[in-house]
């Protein structure tokens, strides 16, 4: 037994605006955005982002990117991954940065074909 | 006489967020947008960027990128070219990201001869 984990990310003092706007320089990562604005954790399962057009390894580089940045973090239980956005941090660093962005993010309307998915649904880990 | 022109750019309501965050991803870009946040006309001389370790076609080509993206305009005088944002559009496009982008960028406060003390440009993730 081990207590929940989390994937390396830089410290909250740490995140760099430029790294965060090249994360978010992507439409794909914008569109994780705004999937994670809610504040819950999400699954890892490309499926549950409306991101099932894209190869599972696709979507685990963005994830990647993204966390690496400081934009998201990603909690680990077992053989699980739940990811969902250092929102705190990233106010606390960049104030009225993201509520910028989400306000003008075009992807906040999620399409109705790829209905978003928000209860952080238990799968085996993706990698 | 030709009457002053404007360089391509796209119009004020076709501006992408995504490609603007893109352009604003890279330290020199990020440099330059404060370098413009006076709202006034510069000239594309690196020199009067404080950029003058950079080549000219380098600064040429991250000027273009931010232009491009719709985060400036340039205007064309003659042999001339003066370089401004445009806050306005942005603004109106999205509201307080330029704001919120002025306030936490680390070279807001610049001096046109300072050396560049931006963290050196990390290699951009193959998209």
């Amino acid at each position: 037994m081990t207590a929940d984990e989390r994937l390396p990310q830089p410290a909250a003092t740490e995140i760099d605006l430029v790294t965060v706007l090249h994360a978010l320089g992507d439409p794909v990562r914008m569109r994780l955005l705004t999937s994670y604005a809610d504040g819950a954790e999400h699954s890892c399962d490309p499926r549950h982002l409306g991101l099932d057009h894209l190869h599972k390894s696709t979507v685990s580089h963005h994830m990647r990117v993204l966390r690496e940045a400081g934009v998201t973090t990603t909690r680990v239980a077992g053989r699980n991954r739940f990811v969902s956005l250092r929102r705190t941090d990233l106010d606390a660093r960049f104030p009225g940065l993201l509520d910028a962005l989400l306000a003008a993010a075009p992807g906040t309307a999620v399409t109705p074909s790829a209905p978003r998915t928000t209860t952080p649904t238990p799968i085996p880990a993706a990698d």
